[in-house]
């Protein structure tokens, strides 16, 4: 099912700043039993993203209401939203009056297998760089050439995710996931300042290291630093918490932290729907 | 007009990559009495992109035939291309078999005033910085929003033109023009190799300076050296090119050397069609 602006169709217009500009933010949501999980934290990011790019925010309250609306006989399932600026303006510069377009989209869930969760994924290093952009680091907007390209290098269905470095060589995030490591019992992260996607679950797995006290650092880090990790596991939305048990050449034992993150992200996610 | 993949519509699947991820390419053609303006440049410049992007190119001779059609009734308007890597593919993962999505779309010419050209624009700084990509630059891509948080800076309509420096404080270009500057007879331009769009018009000005002689340096350069210069220019393959008068508070003299090349471009583009 697709609403266009509360609208079914499946059609975007050719003018729609999304499609000529990639002018525009996403979200992927999980939907389990009708529920869209993290529901909050999704709007409050999208939210946060028009604010930053300058496109007035859908109005959060009736957003939520027609996504449950099509969430509701949904079992499993996977909701993206896409905000544009619309259509209008010439060339770069945006319409006197934006009128932005919200699609909402309810797709089947991925059919990962349940390995992927419990003993791990494969992963390689992307040669595909990330740029350095500290204006848009951080958005989860319609520019997603680099994670293409990166996604593009293999074809390998041993393996599941691809870890991309920026141009100065340090480790920033999966093509579709965010990255942590653990190392001595303090877990690690990339700060997303100048690259990268924050993702939704990103912020929840710290808060849960938070709330468990935990330690946290975001910083910088290399690939060898990632490569002496004791434990390492890649996040999104749609695929929770993935060990990662392999990188090339390079094994890793599936965490311990990493299992009890997985438990304690299930029990919250029990909590919300 | 607008031809979706030879059928006339305006309307893009949701689905198609291009709106869900700037996943393509684009080019902004002048067309003159029906006949598309340094056409073959263009469709070097679009099948070149396709080829770094991994996007299957196009068939350029039947694209070509497509095009002259499309503008054969046109007196003065723009053609715009996008090509994209169309539907499918499970998130950034691109299809097996890729079915580009191409639109032809006809637009009236904008009506800039003749003063521009004649008598210079006025320009201003950016704040928003371009991103340092390596893996991009240079690509005319549908990944913009740079450029379109460029253009929302500013409202005044006395001011045409913003030039954006990187995130190192090189001058780069303008929001959707390359900028050049001569100093003691020596023309300097950024190389765009991390960051920019390599412009048609842009290797036109560059082949005018060769075939007339005329030094031309393409290097990393500063505000100040900008500031510096005996003249400046922007160009595109829409407005031509035009002299900068005015940056902020500093003037510049429309430069002889703008004017030569004023020249030699109207003469070039009269030899081809």
């Amino acid at each position: 099912m697709i609403l266009i602006n509360g609208i079914a169709s499946d059609c975007i217009s050719v003018n729609d700043r999304g499609f000529q500009y990639g002018d525009g933010l996403f979200e992927t949501i999980e939907v389990i039993d009708g529920q869209p999980i993290f529901l909050q934290q999704h709007l409050l990011r999208l939210s946060k993203g028009c604010s930053k790019l300058i496109i007035p925010s859908p109005d959060i309250n009736q957003l939520a209401d027609e996504i449950r609306a099509v969430c509701k006989q949904a079992k499993l399932a996977v909701l993206k939203i896409i905000v544009t600026r619309g259509s209008g303006g010439r060339g770069y510069r945006q319409p006197e009056a934006i009128q932005p377009t919200c699609v909402l989209s309810l797709h089947p869930f991925p059919d990962y297998p349940k390995t992927y969760a419990e003993q791990g994924i494969n992963a390689r290093f992307c040669d595909t760089r990330l740029g350095l952009n500290p204006a848009l680091a951080g958005i989860k907007h319609l520019n997603r050439l680099e994670q293409i390209m990166a996604r593009a290098e293999w074809d390998d269905p041993d393996i599941q995710e691809g870890i991309m470095r920026d141009i100065n060589g340090h480790v920033i995030e999966g093509t579709m996931t965010n990255l942590f490591y653990v190392k001595e019992d303090i877990t690690y992260t990339a700060t997303l300042k100048l690259s990268g996607v924050t993702g939704v679950l990103r912020g929840i797995v710290m808060q849960l290291l938070r709330e468990q006290n935990c330690p946290l650092i975001e910083q910088d880090y290399s690939k060898e630093e990632l490569l002496a990790a004791d434990e390492i596991f890649v996040c999104n939305a749609i695929i929770g918490i993935w060990p990662v048990k392999q990188i090339g050449d390079a094994n890793f034992a599936i965490g311990k932290l990493t299992g009890q993150l997985q438990a304690w992200l299930a029990k919250l996610k029990r909590q919300t729907y």
